[in-house]
């Protein structure tokens, strides 16, 4: 049994410890978890930051082999962890515990899939351009590209996915496989789970025989610590999943910095979900069961869970919303991760119920609250009508926590309107036929710019880990709707191109080198290619 | 012979004129030059602004084909106004003929490169991961990915090429090239010359059948229409090449908006050149004239300029320095750009002539300051050590002008401690021998931190546009230095990934669809491949 320190991690050794200490609480009944945690202090995040600047020096010239066989190293390490983890953050999330033992080995999976890009490589985009000596009316010189890492990257971790989206998430495993050393902010919701982790990495850390700067832990109840990283001049590049205050926030801290630097932050979302006509009539009642089991799912507190639902007014709709209340009303209470969580979602929906043009429609109960329901709250079903909607632009404003709105339109042309009028979103999902499709392909191309991934005839949670994933989306869903913090393209936020102009074949990087010893996927002259060696040009051919 | 009209292009239409109009001026002689241009209102951008958005819903749906077609179009027209052209911004410029015919040729190169790799459809990075019904725990969807455009792009003109990084140039190119509209800002250097190009891209435009909105050109003597066009709620993204100063204050812009946009500004680089014992020894005066040769390439005004240059001190500095002197002596005066580029240009020669620790070693005579002498200064050569360098960071500041600072350091480890604490720039350069390159591992290791471009036995002026090229750095280089401006890599910073979950295959765009209709590269289950149909997974294979 691994023991807990409450103390943070600052390369091989120990953050200080404060005479004030905060604790997990167990949200099923309200209980303090030992050991009590001392946050961080601001030698802590200096020195974490120059180890980490220091370790970059050489963790940032490792091979793609060397970091995939560290990322292996903290899966195998969390791996056998499992039951630990899994006793730990059930305590500290009041998760089910079949849903943790899932998300640990989705960690697993996540480390290992960038493991596998890392060591294939051809991730680095390696591009050549040969050189022709005969060019008129200027030589050309040989050019070489590739992407390189920015330096070391702080990673906030998230409450609502104590493994997946915390200490060892896609942030970290991302930014370790591009080549950056990783300081990461605990939530404080989970430490216990966060520190059970942080030691999983630090051991493999160690196993690999890495510099102690390329991973720490830091420990905070509040928020100097995370601004301390955002504006550190050694920290390169920020990867955040959290709220949208806290995120624009932060966001506003990197972007002010005397040295701006890339700050990836996944924020907010309400996912908005269209049910065509042909599909409601064909199928209203298992849309309905789909629909709720999504936006209850984890509690309503996932990032894509669907917030606001557009339905085409008249009978069909009716089975739909009578379907779905039934299932509200039969559904027990929900626990939500942090005091902080619930006393939101109970003043969202105290606003929406009195909200002059939202009707809350059906409302589980919810057990009184006493300490020993802990942080339990009832599911809420809210109906509105499209015109006001459009009125009160505020309905489209993420809850945390198990609820969604129902949005009756009377026309096409009023849900093209409202679609135009979104926000930024992680996902939009369509519920169609394929004549449905075809008839609303308009509305299609409206929600390709409003969201990174597009769902058809399925539900939005639930965020395959895959190549092609797009986790992302326009503001506010994101920071930065060019990249996306789910799926392998994650590893893209923390490299850089570099490129590298009439270097004898010796001193250039094993990527870039005629021979591709590592062959790997690259560009020659516009071709894709992973070939070996790189053929001289021929001016004549030109 | 094409007609000025002094105007905005707004669409197909004009912008309003002003009464208070502002004129080109030629810095050869210090005279205006008809017509005066009228400064766009505020209703001017709104209107291009909303023309673009408009036009993006068809302009973000064009095949690559069509902006292909759309960009040779573009070429062509301003391949046939080359005389026009070239007359109009020698006399704005005071260019010389030869180098702005050769920018013309560059600009229409770089748009038919652009147009190639729209039309080969690869950029889009499209990515497959197929379903998996069978799949434990739960079925895998399938899940498509590729890049999309943003919308409307505001692109500013730089000063320092009339063509290549102006209406027509590279950011221009690019961001056409990924389905976006774009408005540029006229730099009011050249005005004429921005003209000029706008109505060969307006004719284009039409020719292609494309929306209006496409393509908006707005002058402005001052600050306003930049401001207003990087505040646009309807504004995507922002290509901006210039001064620090200007760069960052729209950067913070950018940022602030309640939407922040991706801002994309190219600034100010020094482009420190390392000269390494071994190469000094054996081709210091060869280095030295090719120093010469790219410092005041341009009168010294490129952001690739080499304005501090490392040489270790002893006998071999002194043959490479007397050369460099004799060389800055010998030339002839410079015709800097505007007015305004010649004041910075004289007030900080002035300032590092009573700086404490830097010598002025050479000046060549500049002619008295009278109006038929226009815009010309004299090229000075500085010196300073590297001790007195550390001390006066400000050195590194970038100075637009036909000037360079010598460094002369004692030794290697002096050398590499400048190195570390240098800035980002554009790009870096070593004279070395093979054996140097092998000694200074270190120094290239550190580097490779600090510039998008490492130039190796090369000048950094002299920017190839090809696949591999960087041109982009760490910050204040750039605002993002995870971008390049020139190469077909500049395509990226404008497209963001969406991926498409559980679509049927009609309903796809032509780049995911299983048969693979356009014969692009594509990434299927992380396997690169151009086949047409994608294979059906095998659940047992897994």
């Amino acid at each position: 049994m691994a023991k807990l320190m409450g103390r943070s991690i600052v390369g091989f050794g120990d953050g200080d410890e404060v005479s004030e200490r905060f604790y997990g609480i167990n949200p099923a009944n309200g209980q303090r978890l030992q050991p009590g945690y001392s946050s961080a202090k601001a030698a802590d995040v200096e020195h974490a930051a120059q180890l980490a600047a220091e370790a970059f020096r050489v963790y940032g010239r490792t091979s793609g082999r060397e970091r995939g066989a560290f990322l292996r190293a903290i899966a195998a390490n969390i791996d056998s962890l499992t039951t630990e983890l899994v006793e730990r953050a059930h305590q500290e999330t009041a998760l089910p515990p079949g849903r943790l033992q899932g998300e640990t080995a989705r960690t697993c999976g996540q480390l290992r899939l960038f493991a596998q890009v890392a060591e294939e490589g051809s991730w680095v985009g390696a591009r050549i351009d040969r050189a022709d000596p005969d060019r008129k009316p200027a030589a050309k010189p040989d050019i070489r590209s590739m992407l390189r890492p920015l330096g070391p990257v702080a990673v906030f971790g998230a409450s609502n996915f104590p493994l997946a989206f915390s200490v060892a998430g896609g942030d970290t495993a991302s930014a370790f496989a591009a080549g950056n050393p990783v300081i990461v902010k605990a939530h404080p919701a989970h430490p216990g789970t966060s520190e059970l982790v942080g030691q999983a990495i630090s051991a493999s850390v160690r196993e690999c025989g890495l510099p102690e700067g390329v991973f720490s832990l830091l420990f905070d109840s509040a928020t100097q610590v995370g601004v301390a990283l955002v504006t550190h001049p050694l920290v390169k590049a920020v990867g955040f999943t959290g709220s949208r205050a806290a995120g624009r926030v932060l966001m506003d801290l990197a972007a002010a910095r005397p040295e701006p630097i890339p700050f990836f932050g996944e924020m907010s979302s309400t996912n908005p979900v269209f049910v065509l006509p042909g599909a409601l009539r064909e199928r209203g009642e298992a849309i309905a069961t789909g629909l709720h089991a999504s936006f209850t799912l984890g509690a309503g507190q996932f990032c894509t869970k669907p917030g606001i639902v557009f339905v085409p007014q008249g009978s069909d709709a009716q089975l739909l919303v009578k379907k779905l209340q039934e299932l509200v009303l039969g559904s027990t209470p929900f626990q939500l991760l942090t005091p902080g969580i619930r006393s939101s979602y109970l003043s969202a929906v105290a606003g929406r119920k009195v909200h002059a043009t939202v009707k809350s429609i059906t409302e589980a109960p919810a057990p009184a609250p006493a300490a020993e329901n802990g942080l339990s709250v009832g599911s809420v079903l809210f109906e509105t009508d499209a015109a006001s909607f459009l009125k009160s632009f505020q309905l489209e404003g993420e809850i945390f926590g198990p609820t969604t709105l129902l949005i009756q339109h009377s026309s096409r042309s009023e849900l093209l309107e409202i679609a135009r009028k979104l926000e930024g979103h992680l996902t939009a999902t369509i519920h169609g036929t394929e004549q449905d499709l075809h008839d609303f392909g308009d509305l299609v191309a409206i929600l390709e710019n409003k969201v990174g991934r597009l769902v058809f005839n399925g539900f939005p949670t639930g965020v395959e880990v895959s190549h092609a994933m797009v986790h992302g989306g326009p503001y506010p869903a994101t920071s930065d709707g060019r990249s996306t913090s789910v799926g392998s393209q994650a590893i893209f936020r923390f490299a850089r191109p570099v490129c590298y102009q009439g270097f004898p074949d010796d001193a250039l990087p094993e990527e870039l080198k005629d021979s591709n010893p590592l062959r790997i996927w690259r560009m020659i002259e516009g071709e894709m290619t992973r070939e070996a060696n790189v053929p001289v040009l021929v001016s004549e051919s030109r």
